[in-house]
Parts: structure tokens; sequence; C-alpha cells
């Protein structure tokens, strides 16, 4: 084993580690005063908690030990490296849809992560049959790893290379394109592809799964099944995100890209259509659409329009939020700034000054609401008007995240401020509500029968 | 009519209130071309949008006109400045429990708006009773302005001022504490109020209205017959916001003070308890009590811990997040900075070098969720695991606006790292979860009947 394999080990780890000879990939029985723990010692970053051995358990979760002298190790056998899933081919049916997978990394399809112990894309359509066989009862499958990257490291330039790669699929002969993504930024990455395709022609929906695919309660499996079914035959052609929509797993909600977002850290129904019902739903092979507005798919050819000003800004407004920080903004040459206001959306008085600058400074001011549901409402309020007078644009319904999407992309194309304000207050891509359907806003599951009925007493 | 009351008018509006001789409060039609406006002259502020004319009409709402060559003024009245809502001794029963109610700005109780334009408290016990004179069959009401701030512009150094205020009130003949508060922050002022009185022996009740008292919809009478029947009555010792529970309006939920969050920007039922239930809910005279954890009223003095340290901060992640960022909070001595993280607590790798800088200038750093439902696990993925290596401590359920005001109450009595480290991972006011109840995610208004039904198409 290299040194350079150690690399993210140090102190009583590390120690540990060279004296018996074991290495990343070993196969150890690891003795501790808490118990014995057998599993995979999995390579670290240089960034990881020093004196800890990680391992790999038979369950698929990952195990930080940290290392003392009552720790004791014996290898027990070796992973290779390169572990494979039992590889079948794929039955192409010409009769069948054809349907491109695009890896991004994430959790989706990730079987590998046994022997690497991240989260890491490794998927050929054969993989994907002998994990998913009722994929080839969809669709003929085949599959591109655009970039690996952990979602969390997702980055505005990645977006337009996934918007190029849709366009190219939808030139040949792809009636749909699934992306796997992990789920942190997945909600940005829709609402970029949204804007970044505006003519687009066939469906692309953004998957993923909230528990590894090794776990037996993943949600890998039903995701896959229910996105390749929208890639494959939904009749809209927009970006969406597929999750399961329910928490008993029976079925899976397609979410417009401009309107969905993660709302909570670890329950596979997380994905939330904010302030509209979701796009459709997906039941075993039967796609309902829910909101009859859709843009339906077309034979015109997808393009992508990639332009963005990644010189954007978010900054949200609580007690206590220091005026200055317009400063670093003015100060970092920013062009474009989203304020997460409270209530109809508002900042405080004492920020305006500085507000004000950061206006006069040329940097576009878009109000959205850290409410997430409703619209600004920058009339009702001297307040807001004030915000309107030292140049904030109201937002309206655009999530704070969305409107950080939109302002980079709209920035990305204009430069006239007349324009820019227009642009920002016209919906392109879905990202602004007309209203709010009446069962649009969340309610304590709590309340029932129905909206009006009575919380239960637990 | 002073220069100075016409200070916010500016343009073709001051000129046109000039030659006419109107002012602030006169009574005036306004003839455009879009149609006659009939209302009272409102002052404004000098960050006002130039050249509009801002008038109160009849049906209570604002109105800015913009004021062009088209535009005339006929002054058909003159407010008095000083309107009164007429006054009635408020009947005070020796049997009835004690109540203060504590005024701070807000739209509830703002009968005065109809001169001001601005949303102002000014309320005495005789026109609240006046207004709502319901109140009467549950308290004998005191009130008490502490001060007058619009929502928006609430700063820490208030909340001090209220707790002790209601440490005061305790330590009187008052059963409870009512506190009308602006909406924008109120879930701010009761996190802060609930680290503050850390052993209260009384209700302490936010409330507010999502609609002014003289609009026909206004929420503000059952949102204080509510509040009053809480502060009276429950059996609690907790800081608790009320609000309107449910779409139609017949009752009122008290959300824990720590646990709760304002979710739309305008509806009635807008606040909301996160991943719980709420604490109680009121209907009528019946208090039903759905958290039996509470803490109960008790004999004990209340004191008020006031001691906060101001330098806290707020950073969201996303796709293009500066890591430069926390430069700024280096260099302006920061104390401690919240981090709203993706998934599970997570951000980019490439603002880890300066998040370790940050640390390591002694930075307290705290991983929130941006879901906002859910809990960090900063345990289960490489990334998370890194980050405690850096530092950052995860911040299980907290909010990450509860996170905030949480970490400059720990902040302002605590220097040493491990107590703070400590005190942070503590339950102290009901911040952190024990664990989610299974309806305490929130579902979509079309899923039904009960959890798992199936989405109605509109």
């Amino acid at each position: 084993m290299s040194g350079n394999e150690l690399e993210g080990y140090s102190g009583a780890a590390k120690e540990l580690l060279q004296k018996t000879g074991a290495g990343v990939w070993s196969i150890v029985k690891v003795k501790t005063l808490k118990g014995d723990f057998e599993g995979i010692v999995l390579p670290r970053n240089k960034f990881a908690a020093p004196g800890f051995l990680e391992i790999k358990m038979k369950n698929g979760y990952n195990m930080g030990i940290e290392v003392n002298e009552n720790t004791t190790i014996e290898i027990i056998g070796k992973q290779e490296a390169k572990y494979q899933i039992p590889e079948k081919k794929f039955p192409k049916d010409p009769k069948k849809p054809n349907v491109m997978l695009l890896g991004t990394g994430g959790t989706v399809a990730s079987r590998l992560d046994y022997t690497t112990g991240g989260v890491i894309p490794a998927f050929t359509p054969g993989e994907l049959f002998s994990s998913v066989p009722e994929l080839a009862n969809v669709c003929n499958l085949d599959t591109e790893i655009v970039f690996k990257i952990f979602s969390e490291d997702m980055q505005p330039q990645y977006w337009g290379q996934l918007a190029s790669k849709v366009a190219e699929a939808s030139k040949k002969k792809y009636k749909g394109v699934i992306i796997g993504h992990g789920t942190d930024t997945m909600s940005f990455t829709a609402a970029a592809l949204s804007f970044m395709l505006p003519n687009l022609s066939i469906p692309v929906v953004l998957v993923g799964s909230q528990r590894s695919s090794d776990r037996p309660s993943s949600d890998a499996a039903p995701n896959l099944i229910h996105a390749a079914q929208l890639a494959a035959r939904a009749p809209f052609a927009e970006v969406v995100v597929s999750m399961l929509g329910s928490p008993s797993h029976t079925y899976g909600l397609a979410h417009r890209g401009t309107r969905v977002r993660k709302m909570h850290s670890s329950v596979r129904h997380t994905f939330r259509t904010i302030g509209d019902l979701p796009l459709a739903k997906v039941d075993g092979d039967e796609i309902t659409i829910i909101k009859k507005d859709y843009r339906p798919r077309s034979n015109k050819p997808t393009t992508a329009d990639t332009k963005l000003e990644e010189k954007v800004g978010l900054v949200y407004a609580y007690p206590g939020v220091n005026p200055a920080i317009f400063d670093f903004y003015i100060n970092n040459g920013y062009k474009g700034l989203v304020l997460a206001g409270t209530g109809l959306g508002h900042f405080p008085h004492r920020c305006f000054p500085k507000i004000k600058e950061a206006n006069d400074a040329g940097i576009t001011l878009v109000m959205s609401l850290q409410t997430l549901w409703g619209f600004t409402g920058m009339d009702v309020y001297e307040t807001g008007r004030e915000e309107q007078a030292i140049g904030i644009i109201p937002g309206g319904s655009m999530l704070p995240e969305v409107a950080t999407v939109k302002l980079m992309w709209v920035l990305g194309h204009e430069k006239d401020p007349e324009k820019i304000r227009t642009l920002l207050q016209t919906n392109i891509a879905g990202e602004m509500l007309a209203g709010e359907p009446p069962n649009g806003f969340l309610v304590l599951q709590g309340v029932e029968p129905g909206i009006d009925g009575v919380l239960k007493p637990r």
C-alpha cells in the first residue's frame, strides 16, 4: 500500500495501519473497547478528521473509528479495487423509445460505492440492467458520464455542459434525457437547465436517491424507473425533478424545475413543488398530468443557451444583518444580488443606504422571500415602496435559489438595466406563478380530514 | 403644511401638492386618466419613490399615484391628525386573570394606521375593548408600548428589552404576557425570548396580524382573542407564536418559539411549526394541548438573561457561493457564523480552506439546513466528516434563523470553545428535536385522503 493512498490518515490511525500492514481496500476486523467491527478500509480526503480509521461495513454504512491504544486490526482479506456489478447486456428493443442517462455524480446508480466509500456514478447500461431490470421494459438506455462531482460541489459552469449534452441528445434518436444528480443541489441544476433550454423539445428528468442503492430502503430503483417512464413517454418537454412523492413510496412526482425545492434532509419524498401542484404523477406505467399548462414535446431542434454571469450573490435578511455585507459585493465586482427578505419582501431600513450604493454601482438587485411560499408585495407597505425607490426589483414568487440562478442567466444575456428588469419580471420557464392554487400551501400532516380538520393531540 | 411634512414628496407630486395647497392629512379627490381616487394624503419617508402621491383610501389600502400633467387634486377635507378609536373603559373583573400586552409595532391593534399610513401600535385597554370587546370576557388587560418599530427593523438589542419587561410583568399580578409584534421577524423574537427567559413562569404569546385591522378580512381580532386565552389560561410557561391555524380561520395554533417559521408572505395561517406538531390549539375558549412535554406554569421568579454577542452571521450555500465571503466575517471581527448548508449539512469543498481560516480565527461555526426540515447528518458522508474536522459544529434540527439567535445568546455567555460547543448541541429551549413525529413533515394539500392518498389533477 503506497503512502499516498493513506493520505487522509494521520496520528494513531495511520500508525496502526502502517504497523499491521493494512491499507486502503484491506478487509479488516477492528477490535475496540466498544466492540468489534468488520469492513473495508476506505480512502480518505486530506481534510478528514485526524486519528480516525474509516471502514465500509457490510450493511453499507461507513464508520469512523477513533483509534486509541486499545484498538487493534486484523487483516482478513482484500477487496478487489475494481469491484464490478455483474454486467448483463441491456436488451434493446427497436419498438421502445431511446433514453439517454447522463451521469454527474450523486447517489443514484452508485452500486460501486461499496469499494470507494464515495458517491461516484459508475454505470453502464449493462450494470443498470443488472441492478434495475425493469428499466428494459420501459426504454432502450444509453449512458454517458458528463462529470463526477459531489452534488454540494456543483458550480454554475457545469450547468452549461449538461445543457449542451441535452441539446445534443435531443438531436439524436433520444425521446428523453435522464440526469443522475446528487440531491443537495439538484433543484439549482434543474432551474439552470430550465433557463438554458428555452426551446426544449423532449423531457429532461433529474433524478437521484436519498438512500444509497446498497441499502434496503434505497429509493434509487423506483426513482430510476419513474424517471425512465417520464423521459420515454411524458407528453411534456420540460425540465423536471422526479423523486418519490409520498411517505408510502408508491408513486413518483415530477416537479417543475423552477418551482422545486429539497425540503427535508433525509426523507425520500423530500422534493416538493413550492406554491403550486406538481407537474405530473407517475405510478407504475401510469403518468397523470396534474398541470395542464405544460410545454408539449416537439420536433423543433433544442438549443442550449448557456451564457451566465457568475458574479451573483444571495443575501438573507435577519435582525443583526450587517449593512457592510453589501460593501463586500460592491468591492468584489458583483453584478447581481438576490435578497431574501422577510415578510412581503423587506430588508431592514438601516441597510438601505448600502443597498442604494450597490444599485448605484450597477448591481442588479432582486427581492425574493424567505417564507418561500407567496409573492413579494412591495406596493403594500412603505418599506417595499422605498425598496423599489432605491432600485430593488420585486421578484414575485421566484424562490430565492431560483431567482439567483435566473439572475445569473439574465445578466449573462443583457446589459441594459431596463431589459434586465423586464426579463427578471417575465415568466421565462415557469419560475413565476400567476397565482397559487387553493391547495398549494403546506399543511401539517396532523390536520385531518382535509384541510380544515382537527389536530389530533398525540 | 410645513415643508418638512412633505419630506418624502418630490418632483411632480410635490409640485402638485404645493400648487393646490394640499398637504399631509388632507382628504383629497385625485383625478387621473386612469380614474378618480379619494383618500387621505399620507406622509412619506425620504427613501420613497419620487414623483408619487400616496393616499390612504376608504377601503384601508394605501395607493401610490404617479403624478403627471393630467393629474389634478381637489381638497375635500382634512383628517384630524390625532384620530382616535372611540375609547370605552375596559371593564375589569377581579375574578379574571390579569394579562399584560406589550407593544412593539406591527399590524395587530393598529386601528390608528388610518391616519398615519404606517403600521404603528397605538392601543390602550379602552381602545382595544372598543375594537375587540370579547377580550373583556377573557382577562383584565393592561398595555404598555415598549418601542415602536417596523418588524423588519427589529434588532438583537430590542430582544433584551422585551425579555426584561416579561420578567417584570411575571413578578407583578400578571398571569401571562401578550407581545404585539409585526410578523416579518416575529419568529426571531420568539426564539430570542425563549433563550433569554430560561426559567419563565408564565406564558408569553407573540401575536400579530397578516391583514390590518381596518380591512374586513383582518385576523387581528381572532388572533388577539386567542392570544388572550393562551396568556390568561394556558398551562404552559413557554414563549409561543399564536396565529390562525388553518385556511378556514376557525382556530389558532400556539407554535413553540424555537420551532416556528413564517412560511407564506400573505396567508393568515402563515406560521408553521417546523419538524414537529404545534404546542397547542385554541378554539373559542378551548385550549387543546398537542405536545405534552411543555414546561408548566410555576411560582418561581422569571429572570431575564439577555446577554448577546451580536457579531454573528448567516451564510447560505449555493452553487457559485464565493469562498471569500468568509474573509468578510473574519476581517470584521465576527465571533460566530451559522452556515445554511445543502442536504444533510454540506458546503462546497472549495470553501473549506476559508472556513478553516474562520475557525482558526476563533469564529464558532454551526451547520444548519436550508431544507428546514430534518437533521444535520454530518457523519453520513465524507463531506460532513471533513466539515467537522475543520471545526464546523453540527446543528441538528435547529432552523437556520434559530441557530443564528442561539449562537448570539451562547456566545454572549461562554468564551470557552468546548463549553460553547456543548451548549450549542444541548437542547435549551425546544430548539433541538429528539426526533420527528410521523406527521411532522409537510404535505401537499392536494394529497388526500390522509397522507398516502392520490393527487387530484386540477
